[in-house]
């Protein structure tokens, strides 16, 4: 299968069309932004491990009844998903009190949250993503309610089942953010990736960050965290 | 009734205990403010408007079914409200984008949505009232489910019942914030107050508004626009 046309061009990735309609193909690079783009930089091999990270995980999922847009890896970066329409929600998933549910709530980081927390951000960079609810996304028209019932039950078996998979790692999920799309038939499917720029993952004994925060917070070693964390997945079963 | 001792004094209000330990004395004030505090300022006459309307208003919602602190009003600034434990939460209805609304979803004012919205924030002056969701509220024990559906179900009813009164008087209901309260059995009834310091009430016909936003945004005329409410509602039935 080969790229056709550039059909889009993220802060961590490529998207392309292929002679299939219903394909696309994802290449992850090793560009970094945070803070909605102001801090930007290169973290070396991320998009090697974003990319075999995300569809190992996917195809786990898979194999838990949650469907994904995961189709087959063709390279270190390079992956053919199905083609989506994008539901314009950040889907977040908090176990541990961290970055801004930490601010918001003036919770210490590393608070553990009696019930798990999930959040919505409306997908819009020019509002800086911000936090909605279910009567917000109902007003905005951006998913019907049966699909926003099908995204939450999703979500919650999402984290229920990576947390347990992690740590087996010694990874704790902290929190993490998916999206889902809608395929051409209106199926709601996991769509986008989920690796160390898209979760909180910490060491479960040292507390150690293995993800994005040593690139936002500038804490070093930002390469290794990301190679440790791909490591000790592909080291399992 | 006397009142006993300054319980508390807020930005618009003091509260007083009673020789009654389930009842304390309300005390209305003329001080403004906005902004969290940022803005500071007197709207003469404002705390009679307030007092007398919020306690009209309460009454007219008893009739619908809808329980509330009010017990009696003793002058033009004081009344004697049922002592309870303020769920520290902010509960705001809107049927129009109007202020944070606009700002956090890019809607020009007065978007009518399309399904009337319900927000929570989180009553914490240090942290700016944050806004948080269902389970926000529940991570941090604020209130129970069943308190939860109880304040969602009321705040509805509040709207469909005072949009329709106000109607009457040519006043648009555009958003309000409320707050709920446990008596001391554990029953939700609605406490604080409903006035133009927590509305927004705009003409039907001119757009004009008639409520706090002309303090915030310095558009003039403010003691007319809260004097104007009030005869427009002591002018019905």
């Amino acid at each position: 299968m080969d790229k056709k046309e550039l059909l889009y061009e993220g802060k961590a990735k490529r998207v392309y069309t292929t002679a299939d309609e219903q394909l696309l193909i994802v290449a992850y690079k090793d560009e970094a932004t945070a803070f909605n783009g102001v801090k930007k930089g290169t973290i070396s091999g991320k998009g090697i491990v974003n990319n075999r990270l995300s569809n190992h995980l996917m195809k786990m999922l898979e194999t838990k009844g949650i469907p994904t847009h995961f189709v087959e890896e063709l390279s270190d970066r390079e992956t053919v998903v199905k083609k989506v329409t994008i539901v314009p929600l950040e889907v977040i998933v908090r176990n541990i009190a961290a970055g801004s549910l930490s601010k918001r709530l003036g919770l210490p980081e590393g608070t553990i949250m009696k019930k798990t927390v999930l959040e919505y951000s409306y997908k819009d960079d020019a509002l800086g993503d911000p936090m909605i609810n279910d009567y917000h996304i109902a007003a905005l028209e951006l998913a019907t309610q049966e699909e926003l019932e099908q995204i939450a039950s999703y979500a919650f078996r999402i984290n229920d089942v990576l947390r347990t998979y992690l740590k087996d790692a010694q990874i704790e999920l902290v929190d993490f953010k998916i999206e889902f799309g809608r395929t051409a038939d209106g199926t709601i499917i996991l769509a986008d990736e989920i690796s160390p720029d898209t979760c909180r993952f910490w060491d479960t004994v040292s507390n150690e960050k293995l993800d994005k925060d040593r690139f936002r917070r500038d804490l070093g070693n930002v390469e290794e965290a990301y190679q440790e964390v791909m490591s000790r997945l592909f080291g399992l079963n």
